[in-house]
């Protein structure tokens, strides 16, 4: 993962915008080398361009391909200290070999065999999990025991202990978002293990985290707790209130009333209930659904975002790139590349047929630091 | 500036924490890396350290190495459209032959040559100039022609219009300190040319910016501005003010009133008056002076900086690494390596002597996204 | 409601304290009374108290006797443009006559008559219904029929447009509670009529409100909406939410993992899903459940508080006052006096026999200014 | 000060908007009144207006009347434990009598003979002081003597400990301002006596407070102070700051750059250099300067003022009242009153003749709780 000790090198070349390359000017370059030195008039091109170039390139991962691999990693690989999870994080292909789905975020498919545990560690990497098939295992963050099923979004500010625990005779697969390659860039992480095996009043199979109890009633915030950090306390957002969410939305644009992002495109976002923005401070996550027969005017956002196709099938473009998806699939949208989704053509009174897409995306970051920025192009 | 299209390589290795390599193993990694996916277990230890590991090292450049280099450039290298500034940047000797400072700051010295222009643009990079020596250019901020003076700090939020213009017969060298990497990895950029030549009632050369006579009076704001972007409105923040406040503390601590951070550490942060906070959202500035016999607490922190030595001489120690250091004199701290300065020896009853620091950091970024850690090492 | 023209008057007085009364001082008083000045050295005392000394006194309306009033009220007062709304005001024995709850709180019954409408109108005063028994009213807010039930808890921040209709055969009651004294004292108040009449298309009975379907989801916001105001969106807090939050606080309390203020004393803030924060910038709201057989601690808080009971019954204390207390019974809590609730004797393993408290409060505007403290006196 | 015991009235008035007055419904009132109860339709016009009507009357009082009165208190009334202050205050009248200039603001004119001591205290109260004339008293804020001198402003925040020593052989007049009103009204106040006599070290008289030589560094903050409170901790904005702020925002005008609010007058708020916000959180400060021969546009804002004239002369309209004003006279704006000034007529390249206003406000209270609004009237 090094960054290597390549030696500084300046080159003299004759283009259009450079000095004249004289002898002179290669003695200057030699001793802009031997003193560590690289001048902004060779570089400026590529480190300042007139809008962001994305070295990543948008791409797509097959659900259906993944699945067996981790499936096989689940009877290769064990899960315990030191390897922490059977995680499998999508590479993007031109990110120059690194396990990175963007610059800045990691995805994963992550696969836990019946009876097994992931044991406990912490870091200060923001993360989540979100389900889009299966269900047995719990995620324990902090003690409190979170069950994982279809639909629900699970996710962890940074420095919480966490494990998983698989209570059932099934294997189950989930993907994990975290800002690891944004936090190994800025160098901020650290590490520690926790417990190597959880204790049994922590594996127990509650159907609500406590979390849940607390947090999860619409617009209540219980008095027993004073403050909170800077990630979200409720640590499930369970399928029935988003699925619920999108389909109240859809039907008040059917009845006239708005609601919807566009015609036939219902959204929410994922908030922390203790300040209303986001779940995690580098991560932002959403919900997206497509109504049958709709498409979605394309979207230029600064920072990257991993899809996920959570039901339905459609045709999603990226940049220059389209493609046929169906459920399971994740693709990437790199920096300032449009997109845009349609769901299959038809028309329907309900919310079958439906394209619905999970999104997670690194706007926290370009928020805080007054640098986000929308375009939608006129068709 | 490519990270590469280095295709995807899982290597099964046999050591400790690994599963036993088999054929059925180097099976799977092949199928892994068919379908770009890279397993964690492979990564860990170097993707999620158990604290900051920095890729930079410490490292010192010499101003006057720099300044002759600068000054040859000026002879042989024109300021104009496309290569837009005569800066010359340090580079970081383990960041791979890239023109950073550290991984998200850049830091060059910049040269004008007499009656030169620099070009108008603009660009979502945050930046400042810094002075260690010289007079009489003047940076051209929307319109408003600010001095540039020995201790001058002029910052300059990202996407407003900017050029130079040197009045004198003399040449001038100063310091830019930039988020170029921090935006180059997160994808954020974009930049514009403006004109080519600006007005001659923006070469005037007043004492005073326009920003100076609306915003730098301590503690009052201007009725006339509304509202102010996320960076400072203030525009130049003068030596004098500088080095007063600093001169307050050490005097305060001398009348036994406390006032500096440490015996002997008197230090000021540069603020946007409009919000209290920092200058720019990503960049940090603050200057630091060490009285004479004097020494600071090694302290580490999430992030990282770049010094540069204004007045005065003695040692400073970056981690492992220590240099006698002198003006002008630049060096990086990369993030979580302890950092500590000591002034020369000898004890004063006035300022002189002191060993005085400009230093810029990647601070607010780690604040703003919850991520800051600051420890300071028992002795 | 004038404060009247009374003429400055200051007296000279022989007590401790105060100088000497003699005929020069008389004649400097009479001096003062001219040019309209009065000195704080015989005010200081009453204007500026060593800690909060209410004007208010604790008081206790008892709801069986509020609704026949009320519904008297429904047979002789007509509901129109003009009055505006049968809505009758807890006064404060002690404020003066004025139909003020507490120095900065209204608190009203309000009554319609089956198919009655109250007009359209809006002001800058912050307002909530909440509904302790009954049903068949929907308040209308910004052309969305909100339903009101037992139970639930409706806020409107100021300047929305809002009326109410009953669609039922039954005649309705509920409390409503606004800052009106406290915008009537800083004279911050602004009021507008709206249409006579209401549409048809206003006048339908959805069992939930267009907000609820928006924003009703927990920690779920819709993309559709991109800002919101001071106050909350969400227009109704439905019962079923409420009482659910407390359940499981206790619930968790029972097995062992807290949840709850203190033993037996589950507690819920209603807020605003956007932010976090108050639901009104002025106004509090909160339900309080006491278990059967548990009594709260005795806390002081500057700031006034209005309490319904809600279901259960048990004893509350406001200073030297103690009340045994039953559903629809309302008092009142002056700023630093000491509140504490007891439910009945008994135990349980279930919520049953609770003693349940609705409560709204002037805090927001106390902690917006620094001014809120709380004690908590020791036993 | 009491608001009285006066009963409960509730009034059968046969006018419009109002039911018939019949046997029924006198029976009914008399009901009203012996559960403490008000109907809100006899209330609503008063409780309810359509903007602001306030209470408080514009008034005038005028320096070289207020001085001997202050003067002569000084002659013949002790400062000390229990009175604390020789401070008069301007009582509105139309405010019942009471000390209050606004409903919210108290305004007084202290004094303080030569070598005197005004004992120390602390309170919740937010507070400054105001120089129109003089020097020789010295405000000891948490043990930092500040100087005052003419035309500085001093905040202090709630709950810092103060007292005054005059240092000169001659009284010395200035003015208080404080939110004594708010917090009558809304109950928040506390208040504790400190030391009947401050230390020698307290006594002394430097040029410049701790605070000035700590904050008073425009743009630049103390690294030794972690966070402050509330309030500021820039204890004196000095004249000579407040006067070249205003200075320079004319000359701009002159040169065609903008800067001020419109034609000829300059404009300054006092803020905390912590944040940028107001000084104090209940009270906002500001200093206006009207050139020679300029005029305001009449503005309404929700919310009072207290102006006091600096310098120069001219003519101010407050509503329907205009008086012409010179140096010291204090004056009176209600809420959502329209106010203007106008200097005197003439021209001038300098501020030579420019009429100069100081002015405090209860504005951060509506700003805080979303209540601000502005008019501008058309002309």
């Amino acid at each position: 993962m090094s960054d290597g000790q390549r030696p500084v090198r300046v080159e003299a070349v004759s283009t259009p915008g450079q000095p004249e390359v004289t002898d002179e000017l290669k003695e200057l370059y030699r001793g802009f080398e031997q003193e560590l030195l690289i001048p902004l008039w060779t570089q400026i091109g590529g480190l300042m361009p007139a809008h962001p170039n994305s070295h990543a390139v948008p791409h797509l991962w097959r659900w259906q391909n993944l699945v067996p691999l981790a499936a096989r990693a689940g009877d290769l690989i064990p899960v315990g200290r030191g390897g922490e999870r059977r995680a499998i994080a999508l590479a993007n292909p031109s990110l120059g070999g690194r396990p990175y789905a963007t610059p800045t975020l990691w995805a994963a498919i992550q696969y836990l065999m019946p009876g097994e545990d992931a044991p406990e560690h912490r870091h200060t990497q923001n993360a989540f999990r979100f389900v889009v098939e299966g269900e047995g295992v719990w995620t324990v963050v902090g003690g409190d025991p979170i069950p994982m099923g279809r639909g629900d979004f699970l996710p962890q500010a940074g420095w919480n202990w966490h494990a998983h625990h698989n209570a059932t005779d099934k294997p189950m697969a989930w993907i994990d978002g975290l800002d690891i390659p944004f936090q190994y860039q800025v160098e901020s992480q650290f590490f520690e293990f926790g417990r190597d095996v959880i204790s049994d009043a922590e594996r127990i199979t509650p159907s609500r985290s406590r979390s849940e109890r607390l947090w999860g009633h619409p617009g209540l915030r219980p008095l027993s707790v004073n403050s909170s950090g800077p990630g979200t306390p409720l640590l499930s957002y369970k399928w029935e209130f988003t699925d619920r969410a999108l389909s109240d939305q859809l039907a008040m644009e059917r009845e006239g009333y708005g609601g919807t992002v566009e015609p036939g495109h219902a959204a929410v976002r994922y908030t922390n209930p203790a300040t209303g923005s986001d779940v995690l401070t580098t991560i932002r996550a959403e919900f997206h659904r497509v109504a049958r027969g709709s498409e979605t005017i394309p979207v230029r956002e600064t920072g990257s975002s991993v899809y996920q196709v959570f039901d339905g099938s459609g045709v999603v473009t990226v940049g220059d790139v389209s493609w046929s998806v169906t459920r399971g699939d994740i693709f990437v949208v790199p920096s300032w590349q449009p997109f845009s989704a349609k769901s299959e053509a038809g028309s329907t009174d309900s919310d079958s047929g439906a394209l619905d897409l999970f999104r997670f995306s690194d706007t926290p970051v370009f928020e805080a630091l007054g640098l986000g920025r929308t375009r939608i192009d006129s068709q």
